[in-house]
């Protein structure tokens, strides 16, 4: 079932830039039926797993995290991009290839020792997904585990997040 | 069951500037009840629509678009900002107070002639939901109605969309 879904995501050589080959989720998630499957297998993989919150990074984890909380029947949290939260937020910047980035989380967003799941689209360095989980450190709740659709395994980005917890991909490159 | 909703909406003054009254839902999202309620009350507002697709608007609409394309079995598409979508788009410009934006679709993201909804979180003065609107036509689709989790009546933006498809909103304001 999983391997099918591959057939789905589109290779796009050189987007944003050249180099790059670009995994283009949005083939996937305009059929009805391979949108189904990626929720439901992500959420056999973190059902009996006591979540309460799922945090979903801006703005393709949200595509995800949105359907996984509602069906799971847990809060739903937002990471997002600087300056787009607006009460008093916990901030964490991390590097890019040039520059850097900024995130934040809501101060009020979790509880504290609540068991939460970090989840994004793809995997790739993991700078955003781990300056993620130092969010939800930082309120002194749990990262249970850090979920994608996607994990392009060469880059190690799982390297980077293990310490927080258990990394679970549906599909690796 | 529906204006139980309204409490869970934050009330921000001054942000993102000094006048305005900005509503922050992240408090309704956080809270798994109240989160499973909007996106029960949205479905049962849908689900005799025979809606084919979603057209969620970056970034908050993919918060409501996403599960509700779950629940109902119809596929996601997603409108996205200038320069986000990797293959080729339709774009469509509109005013901003000051300036413009651009928001984009895939050529490919619907077939002619199948029934979508727009979703937003939140209805102001109509500018993005219109300009999505006009992309759902640029590809011979139908817009069949265009919902949101809150309307600010006073604005008027429903008047702009209502040539379109019918405006359903879950609260007003």
């Amino acid at each position: 079932m999983i391997e099918n879904i591959k057939k789905y995501i589109r290779n796009v050589p050189d987007f944003p830039k050249a180099g790059i080959n670009f995994k283009d989720i949005t083939t996937a998630l305009k059929d009805k039926n391979v949108f189904r499957e990626i929720i439901d297998d992500m959420y056999e993989k973190i059902k009996n797993r006591n979540i309460d919150k799922i945090a979903a990074i801006e703005s393709r984890g949200f595509l995800f995290g949105a359907p996984l909380a509602y069906k799971l029947g847990c809060g739903l949290v937002l990471i997002r991009k600087q300056g787009k939260l607006p009460t008093k937020t916990f901030s964490q910047s991390y590097d890019l290839e040039y520059g850097s980035a900024t995130i934040e989380i809501h101060q009020d967003a979790i509880r504290e020792n609540e068991n939460v799941l970090v989840i994004d689209d793809l995997l790739a360095t993991g700078g955003t997904a781990e300056a993620a989980c130092k969010l939800v450190k930082k309120i002194n709740a749990n990262v249970d585990s850090i979920m994608f659709l996607i994990e392009l395994d060469e880059l190690q980005g799982k390297k980077r997040l293990e310490n927080f917890g258990e990394v679970i991909s549906l599909i690796h490159y």
